[in-house]
């Protein structure tokens, strides 16, 4: 079933141990949407200013992208963030946003977007979030993702939006701020009790933990022998995430544990390279062997 | 199969969120020999002064551990540690460790201990580990426990102890170090080159990595609801680890793979009290119950 996904595209510059990209294609709706299109049918809402490379868009256009929610700006510029990463590399430290066109984008769907099954709300303004959820005709399954700025300065407009999703996906810290607690398992409680049914929550190398109705999954991730370039991790286990609920018609507990493994497998490429250059080379069959590695190294 | 422990036997005193404790047992050859008790007969070798105190000692004497090699020196007083902890609670603040007894102790066997098929080295100076390590006759898994303090400073020694053990164990930061890399994959596979068969490696909250001869396995840890102290925890999860070895007479990977799960539920007791308090009224149901809990978490 397809998948809509509302978020930022962006022009990158990113520095880590490994090297440097200027002004390389990024954004969560791009990682997003070309993992999730390795399952299934992408409909793109986001924006971009006239600065924005046609030979980024080739990506999507070649991919099961519908780009018929994506608003180009003529007389703005792209989103723009650079950042570095040091050591573990387990933080980027934000060198400098520029939210360009992003800062006034409230998003009108397209009529044939509105009864998308699956949607998700990459992190941006909560109010913009629950926007977008209001417009959607039929969800069956809607997934939230945040940050720190809004879980501490916008506390109240981040719940709405979380209630009108009804699921979230944040990484440990945020979800460790989000629910008021250092213990992870007492802050998931917590945010379950806001109202949202499913919480999934991103640890990086760790892997990931999934919460359902008081049910739990844990998944450790695969230690990979070259991590270049963390960026756009999060946005790319989404993508595999939803994704695989997609491809799989799957909703359960079992569809999301299942979910959570190409999740997990998903962000183990893109962190291979910088930006999205391993993630655009992934095939399905890649995504296949590699799973068959997660499970060897997981199966108790 | 027997095992025999050598390590630290100790007089705590811990401060945590949840409240402090004085003067209260400790030391990693406590954790670890009440652990491994539960799963087959210990052989303890350590050294108190003659502040020890016979109640904490009839711990000791009502479970299945040899206390053969236990030395009390009258003239001394027993090791000492006071730490605390804050926030996440991952890592301790050391306020004070007077060695005491423990800093000339280099222990010689007794005769009935030295044929012991599994033996665990805790933290200790690598040259009173590979010591210990030269008097075992018939040693069929020896593993060795160290710290960033021999990692720092005593590189050469420590490198021949882990020869001697053949097999180590050790936490996230420490495996790093050791393999001078911010890469735990890079860092593992360089500790494996030095000379040592298995790695275990201790990462928290987030469970394990068990790798040998290349293969690995990670492991998640359950997310507990109450963590009270995490003093000891390691220690306990070598003693879960090594007790299970010991119980399923099975040192191939799959007996591994299964005995880091008894590791990880045997330590998740120990952080739900202060000291060895919780630890101490572990019973065989209780490892059970947990083991399907963490069954249930973990499998894909």
């Amino acid at each position: 079933m397809p998948i809509l996904v509302a978020g930022s595209l962006a022009i990158d510059s990113i520095s880590t141990p490994s090297g440097s990209r200027e002004e390389t294609l990024g954004g969560a709706a791009s990682y997003f949407s070309v993992a999730a299109s390795l399952y299934d049918q992408v409909r793109l809402v986001g924006v971009i200013g006239r600065d924005f490379r046609d030979d980024d868009l080739v990506h999507f256009r070649t991919r099961r992208i519908d780009l018929g929610g994506l608003e180009r700006k003529e007389e703005g510029l792209t989103f723009r963030w650079s950042g570095s990463y040091e050591g573990r590399m387990d933080a980027a430290k934000t060198l400098e946003t520029r939210l360009n066109v992003l800062a006034e984008f409230r998003p009108t769907l397209p009529q044939h977007f509105r009864d998308t099954p699956l949607v998700f709300l990459a992190n941006t303004d909560p109010v913009t979030q629950a926007h977008v959820c209001s417009q959607m005709t039929r969800p069956r399954f809607m997934l939230l993702d945040t940050m720190n700025f809004w879980i501490d300065g916008r506390r109240e407009d981040l719940y709405k939006a979380m209630q009108a999703a009804g699921n979230v996906i944040l990484n440990d810290d945020e979800a460790r701020a989000l629910g008021a607690s250092s213990n992870l398992n007492v802050a998931v409680e917590r945010i379950a009790a806001i109202g949202v049914d499913t919480i999934v929550v991103k640890r990086g190398e760790h892997g990931a933990l999934l919460y359902k109705e008081g049910r739990t999954f844990g998944l450790t991730a695969l230690p990979l022998a070259s991590v270049v370039d963390p960026t756009g991790a999060g946005d790319t286990f989404a993508g595999g995430f939803m994704g695989a609920l997609a491809a799989g018609n799957d909703l359960s507990f079992a569809g999301m544990r299942r979910a959570l493994l190409h999740a997990t497998v998903m962000a183990s490429f893109t962190v291979e390279g910088f930006g999205l250059e391993r993630l655009l080379k992934v095939t399905r069959r890649d995504v296949e062997e590699r799973l068959e590695e997660l499970l060897h190294h997981t199966t108790p």
